[in-house]
């Protein structure tokens, strides 16, 4: 919980310049079954239409059904716990009564899934319970606030996505001891697994496809693809995008083997062209990832060199935050695509965590994906990971 | 995904009844990190903006980000689906303009926590692509619909929910060979998640409170509380409130014991006429839970049979809907209180299921909770699982 009261403290420095007086951070019910990216600032679950509130001057109020009073206590979080039974209406007006915020944030975004906490039904709701009150005109939308909040990562943040880059590598290293001819991507895929379960840790996203394994050549183009039976064989790329998730912080990472046929001492030219143009991209938005840039400016760097080396243009974008999850929300460094909303544009800070990537099909031998994290600093970028900087070479037997 | 194709067909019958034409059933992003409680009918997560639809003669298709194609396609439940790169805009206008729905259906609901999937700010997306379109006004809530799909179990959701419920009576009756005076809340619940999780089965809510332990007299009232250091000692009502969720369908059950004092051959008075009273306000329950009835109706039944017999109010509802989580959304049979919106007023139907539970608080001995499923048929409810209808006793060792 020291995070999350050192993150609350961060939310209320934050809100003079987001324009917000009082932030409604979450404002939901039976987030067990609906779960709310705000949650972490809550620190639990709840059950009943409940609102979490912080006031610019740091005070904070939760607003619980009484039979989670107790277990929203005893987190020690919020300053005062009110419980109610039948609505939360009166103990809602009576708090933003005695505050009086002139802009009452609440947590919803089109462009950012991450700080898009309140479902439509709630928030009718919370207008509702706001009739007849001069609060009702006074909500804005908290989205920005909610971002910055989630993607400038404390000391201890970084830290601990830092340790989970860590287990994860370590990981990779034992993936290396398998990769033999005849495995499938499933067997691997459950071997990782067991691995990380093993471990006590937990997936950064759905285990389903958590690695995304690819040997060999595919039929389907680049996407968000589950295991299969194919087998490892030589003359293959072998492709491994992992993400952990090591006491609530999470990595995302990609490595790439070829697996050597007979007689074979390095990987064939056209995989290592790919290979050099993959590591190319990371630097190329890598030199420019630094406060002050917008993510498509980023982006940008990284495509134009794929381009340059005569491949087709990526169809994701470079880089993502990463922290609770793998997708983190806030900014995208990505090109301006409707489907990134404004997040493209979303000024780079210092204190950001970036998942950074590139990948590329090469025909008749598979998948190179890299993907690396970085921190950024006052003037550029750090590696978080050891960034794979050759194409790791696997022996036949 | 044989439950989900039927479903979908269910889906569809029903949309006429409720004025919906054409059910974007789900239309979120990233739903990996933000559920949406509409996943069941979707069949997995997607990551970027997605559109699933269903006209109201079956036809389905779903709208994907192009990474996102190869899976949704893998599982076999949509007619069509359509990938992206840049954004959803354009397939999304082209299927509403192939269909031309009077009424487009859009999952939300300000009573329902179930049925509001959408979030505000994808809402607030869904509009801007309709822009400039005749289908942005054509928009109307299909939380009923939503609601009602949910609650209609099919055959086969009621034998799955019967395995968990099975299930779980084998962990209570696991449960009664471990409560020996010494034992403390925690250590009870460590051995209970451990049983689950070896069994390879899920928790129908959260772990930290799954299941709910309660040794003897509580400082605090009723609640969604954490087991904690207290000890079972002779004179001590033990209440546990499980719920397993076995291949994606959930159990919600309570069970309570009394362990005898040294002498003792039967629980204290009080004890037994507090059981009694629950016992009493479970059967009232059950008596009048059938077709067409309010929630409340059932809810105030139950009630009345508390305080006639001498007890302090209830604060909770006497039931909810049971199936693919424990709080499994549509009508309450609760009071008409605002926390639960219209949902009390929602009429019963057949082949909805049902926890209906009691819990009362016994001074100086502990609580005392019953919780059982039961089905709603033609003219009644039927019990699912078996119902504790005496107060279990424990020797003392």
């Amino acid at each position: 919980m020291d995070i999350t009261r050192a993150k609350l403290r961060q939310a209320a420095e934050l809100m003079q310049k987001h324009g917000v007086d009082c932030w409604i951070i979450e404002f939901a019910r039976e987030t067990g079954n609906h779960s709310d990216p705000l949650a972490y600032l809550v620190g639990a679950q709840i059950t009943w239409p409940s609102a979490f509130l912080l006031n610019h001057d740091g005070r904070s109020v939760a607003i619980v059904g009484s039979g989670d009073k107790g277990q929203i206590e005893g987190l020690g979080l919020w300053d005062e716990v009110r419980g109610y039974v039948a609505s939360p209406r009166d103990e809602l007006v009576n708090v933003l009564r005695s505050w009086d915020p002139g802009r009452i944030g609440v947590t919803w975004s089109d462009s950012d899934s991450m700080s898009d906490g309140i479902t439509y039904g709630m928030y009718k709701m919370l207008e509702s319970l706001l009739d007849r009150t001069p609060y009702k005109e006074r909500l804005v939308s908290a989205g920005e606030l909610a971002g910055e909040v989630r993607s400038r990562k404390l000391p201890d943040e970084i830290e601990a996505i830092h340790t989970a880059i860590s287990f994860t590598e370590q990981v990779f290293q034992r993936i290396a001891t398998q990769l033999k001819p005849g495995l499938t991507e499933i067997q691997l895929q459950k071997s990782v697994q067991s691995w990380i379960r093993e471990a006590g840790h937990g997936f950064a996203w759905e285990d389903r496809m958590n690695p995304i394994i690819d040997f060999g050549p595919k039929s389907e183009p680049l996407g968000h693809s589950i295991p299969g039976e194919t087998k490892l064989e030589p003359g293959h790329l072998a492709h491994v995008d992992l993400g952990i998730t090591v006491d609530g912080f999470s990595s995302d990472l990609q490595r790439t083997w070829y697996l050597l046929r007979d007689g074979e001492t390095d990987a064939p030219d056209e995989v290592k062209k790919a290979f050099t143009a993959t590591r190319q991209a990371i630097d190329a938005g890598m030199a420019v990832l630094k406060p002050g840039k917008a993510g498509h400016e980023v982006d940008a760097e990284s495509r134009r060199t794929i381009i340059e080396a005569g491949f087709p243009e990526p169809q994701f974008a470079f880089g993502h935050h990463v922290g609770r999850v793998a997708h983190d929300g806030a900014g995208t460094l990505g090109p301006r695509w409707e489907r990134y909303g404004k997040t493209p544009e979303i000024p780079i800070q210092a204190d950001n965590v970036f998942a950074v990537e590139m990948d590329l099909d090469v025909p008749g031998y598979g998948v190179i994906g890299l993907e690396e994290e970085a921190v950024v600093e006052g003037h550029g970028a750090r590696f978080l990971s050891n960034p794979q900087r050759e194409l790791w070479l696997l022996k036949p037997r």
